[in-house]
């Protein structure tokens, strides 16, 4: 093996397959269940021979990663964290020189229309799951993409004021978000499936209930109700960008605007970011 | 004015203002209710003077384009074939040099979570409107980025075999798409808002329960069943792509695969496009 | 085969494979050639079997339109209007029910950085070809998602005042857009690559040399000089985004900005659409 | 202030203000220059109370965020590090709580066209810089959405098979990837544009220079080549999609294909990452 240049070396690397688009058909009724799902795999291990100098002994190609993913749905997909687990744990415990697997998996909901026919809206939000495994799993679920929207109940005043500062206070305007929210289990839920539905649907209540003073005001509740509602749930990682609906002046045009037209803002567009935690006790 | 160069000419030409984003609440009762616009406007008249020489007499400027349809949303907004009827007719009727208007707007739906709370997921299913006027309104209504997947009723087999043909035939397969349709009302329907429902669920019906041998086939049946719903729609447009859903052999993997796993195709894709009319009497 | 439901009828309709993603290496010598295209055929012709009753025996399978793609490429690519040409003769010229044929193309331009090595950045401007053939060739060029911007040298002032205006009038401004233009050859040039550079560089002098009182002025000037320096070309379509850069008031931060620093703007925007033709003589 | 709900509390969090669009024009001659850019501000400090009772006290909004970018661009931008950075110090060491500060730009580059005229392909490679501020400056610079392709030179053999291998080996293949690099300075550059141009070089000349073995392989030569170019920069990290192009198989198409004509993958791409020091001496 050659070796590096003197004075230089490796640090941390990892390689998989990204976008492996699969779609599971369950047969066993006539009426059919699918699982649409988008994998991305990522191993690491001692992978200093193929950086220095091309020795490949030790690299499970992301080719094979991929079929890999296709034969284990051939076997049942099931909740995706449960899959991430399984493929990530295969990788490590059957792989020499993989030490570390991360899978992360993106499920694209689909709402039925007949026995064997489904629709969705392109884009759409995605249900997550990310699985680390070096020997024990590390479990974390999540949505992406969910946008939600207050028409009210939604103040911001009394913050900082400096010599860069033009935004007026307001008492009520829109919020408007498009949430990405991750939260690590502490111990696997019994149904996955189930623990997700309670997780999203506390993620809406908190929304849609809060009397919002700030973003992250909103940003802590909806944790917080995540966490009280899973107890499997340790952390939740929320990513809230602050998606702005300008109140239009009218006057101009000999017209008032008592919160009724907003110019729905595109860039730029705030991001307020926060983790909520269950304390040790 | 300035005149072109000599053996040179204007041909067709229309301006206006794309991607006007705009959200209109309805405060009348404590039940808010949204909708959630995208507009585009494009005006066309004598714009010779512009083209050849700047001279901008006769330009209706696209900000003023854009405000009009703020103004007129605080007015209220609608069905969005007749909101953009209004902004459509209000620019030829009452603007020199405009004769012609062209206004499309897309409606992104939003999903009721609360009294004044919404939720939808990003990108995701588009009703449409386009309304031309020069005098007389043509009104076109639409959904667009609408995807639907059969699992199982659709084969495709007998097809021209030339030189360049690998395709097996198949009489089973994963029929999926994202639907882009128009249609063009010869009258219009009393209430757009509940013929766009009766449209939608029309086009849902015909794709779930069409025993389809080629996409051509479902492509007619969802047009025809959108004519025979909606009786004022005269002719159905529709832009059908073909999203390949590759049934992966497993046999190399020491699996077999019926119909169970199946790699979601992205590029390229077939692209399905046709008209389904109404005979004249 | 079924007929259609009396008082029902198929109007205008193709079929095609789109997003065909083709790199052709050339190795005749040791510093390799390449064109990367993305291809897009439409076939169309006596289709009424099936779509009324799914008989495909006029139908040529998408598939194989693509595999005809990656054929044709192995003989040889050469100019893009070149290649649709061929390929588009081909469908209609050799396979039976297929009547007209529509090939587009589009390339993606690579700078060389070394004798089998090139660089280009993601996305990017694009050439583009079309061909339409039905026994006889229509042939376009083109460019798409060319970025220009002049710092200087536009007003946009004079035009019409409305109820609905607000917009200042300016005699300096940023004017940026994303050209789209496709221009119409009367007869085929002898080398179609460099009637395209020739062509494109007309663009740019055009825009760059322009003093512009309105983008419709900058359109028709740089459509009369591709015509005039493209002497095959007969038509000029071109569509004009206005990418607003809005000159910030920063008078409120205690700066004064004379015209340096700008917000650009995303949406919404302005869209210039028009034609310039040569005269018959 | 009210406090969390016993057993929770907030994690890591910050706030700020992204998609900043910002165009920088000096006219300080005739022949004017342009700086494009995308910023990003996120700022961190003592935020409970905002979290816990949306008490804003120490809140600066990131409506003044961008102010304070728009207000710093009218006193001059320069090298990108450099103002990311001064607008990084700015906030920690003006504003009452805050005492953390990262700033992300994106320059979008531009070429000369004309005195004050330019041109881009839309999207295209980015140059980026990001710094992190808390009384101490930590530098970053880097690119993304270069694309490079290598026609030859490119092996790939001697890897891990499985049960899940079906990958052939193979010793001449086009290599294919979109760079995203950043590189931490230990000091800064005496001129991080020209720091930034002899990378940005480095990169395509180890890129092009290094026959591979594997991507992994490309990945290390093009860090070290980096560090060893610019010793100010004391880490290299480095994203390499592997952008596969597959060679087609045309002989039940009757020809023969040795490296000529290959389809461009999409989805899914092999992603390798990694991490190339300089070693502590």
């Amino acid at each position: 093996m050659n070796a590096p240049a003197p004075g230089f070396t490796l640090g941390p690397n990892s390689y998989g397959k990204s976008g492996i688009r699969l779609v599971h058909v369950d047969r066993a009724s006539a009426r059919h269940a699918i699982r649409d799902l988008t994998v991305h795999t990522a191993l690491a291990g001692d992978l200093d021979a193929t950086h220095y100098s091309g020795d490949n002994t030790g690299v499970l190609p992301t080719d094979t990663q991929k079929n890999t993913v296709y034969a284990f749905a051939r076997d049942g997909v099931g909740a995706i964290e449960a899959f991430a687990e399984r493929l990530a744990r295969h990788f490590v415990e059957t792989v020499p020189a993989v030490a570390h697997a991360r899978v992360r998996i993106e499920e694209h909901p689909w709402t039925r229309i007949g026995d064997h026919s489904f629709a969705r809206g392109e884009g759409g939000e995605l249900r997550t799951a990310e699985v680390r495994f070096d020997g024990a799993a590390s479990v974390t679920a999540g949505v992406r993409d969910l946008l939600l929207l207050n028409t009210t109940d939604s103040e911001f005043s009394g913050f900082l004021v400096d010599g860069y500062t033009t935004l007026p206070e307001t008492d009520d305007r829109i919020l408007a978000t498009a949430v990405t929210a991750a939260w690590d289990y502490a111990a696997a839920p019994a149904d996955p499936d189930e623990a997700f539905r309670a997780a999203r649907a506390a993620l809406l209540d908190a929304f849609a209930g809060t009397y919002s003073l700030s973003l992250q005001q909103t940003l802590y509740a909806v944790g917080e109700r995540i966490l009280k509602t899973v107890p499997e749930a340790r952390e939740v990682r929320l990513s809230l960008p602050n998606r702005h609906h300008y109140l239009l002046d009218l006057g101009p045009l000999g017209r008032d605007n008592p919160g009724v037209v907003f110019q729905a803002g595109d860039l730029p567009y705030g991001l307020i970011e926060g983790t909520v935690r269950r304390e040790a006790p």
